[in-house]
């Protein structure tokens, strides 16, 4: 499997406000996965969660995770990229409402609950583009 | 986590040919994500994989699978359905082209590799619609 750096092509794509999908396992062994909003930047993906989520439990004991995001433009068209996440709080809401911004156009609107971000370090990645490897 | 069956709004979601990612573990722990067709009948999903795939393997290894169908209408409403995968082969690509033709309305282009499919039991599910439980 590619290591990085991503090619452009491909991390142009990621700059864009795509759908995406992270995966996590929990400690009993099971696959977990949810829509995320994810951000781009300087080759490493930046996701954030609910402070109470348990998912937030499981990629405490268990940092190994897996994006996949969809081309907005067409979705049989897919990048995705594994890695360690590493968590840090969010106390001042400044990473969600990052994330808000470029999905929304707007902050995130609650603001009312604790966040939590993790920043993924990419170690493998593929991409598709109609069932083919994507360049 | 709710348990099945689903409310019979979301399974009207989940029989429209949505964008979906399938998470997995492999034998190390990691997991791993990727775009899927899949095919909703009768309160169980399938999915088709190439006869080589590495992921095949990690299936037959650990059979906990979870799938994210992303609404294609509007991807911040989105269904997640964890459950057991049961693998059969699909010798006529019988399977394949059911969900080719789901999706792409005509049978699958490629011919001449092994495919096999997975019906994915639901144990249990969750769905959001913009950041909050959907129904």
């Amino acid at each position: 499997m590619p290591t990085p750096p991503l090619p452009a092509e491909l991390q142009d794509v990621l700059a864009k406000p795509n759908p995406a999908v992270i995966g996590t396992v929990t400690p009993e062994g099971k696959p977990i996965t949810v829509a995320t909003w994810y951000l781009w930047e300087d080759g490493r993906a930046l996701v954030n969660m609910d402070g109470e989520r348990r998912r937030l439990e499981y990629v405490r004991a268990n940092p190994q995770v897996s994006l996949t995001v969809l081309d907005a433009d067409q979705w049989y068209r897919h990048i995705t990229v594994h890695g360690r996440a590493t968590l840090q709080d969010d106390p001042d809401l400044a990473d969600i409402d990052r994330l808000s911004t470029h999905y929304l156009g707007q902050p995130y609107g609650q603001r009312d609950r604790g966040r939590v971000s993790a920043w993924i370090e990419v170690e493998s990645w593929h991409a598709w583009s109609g069932g083919r490897p994507w360049t």
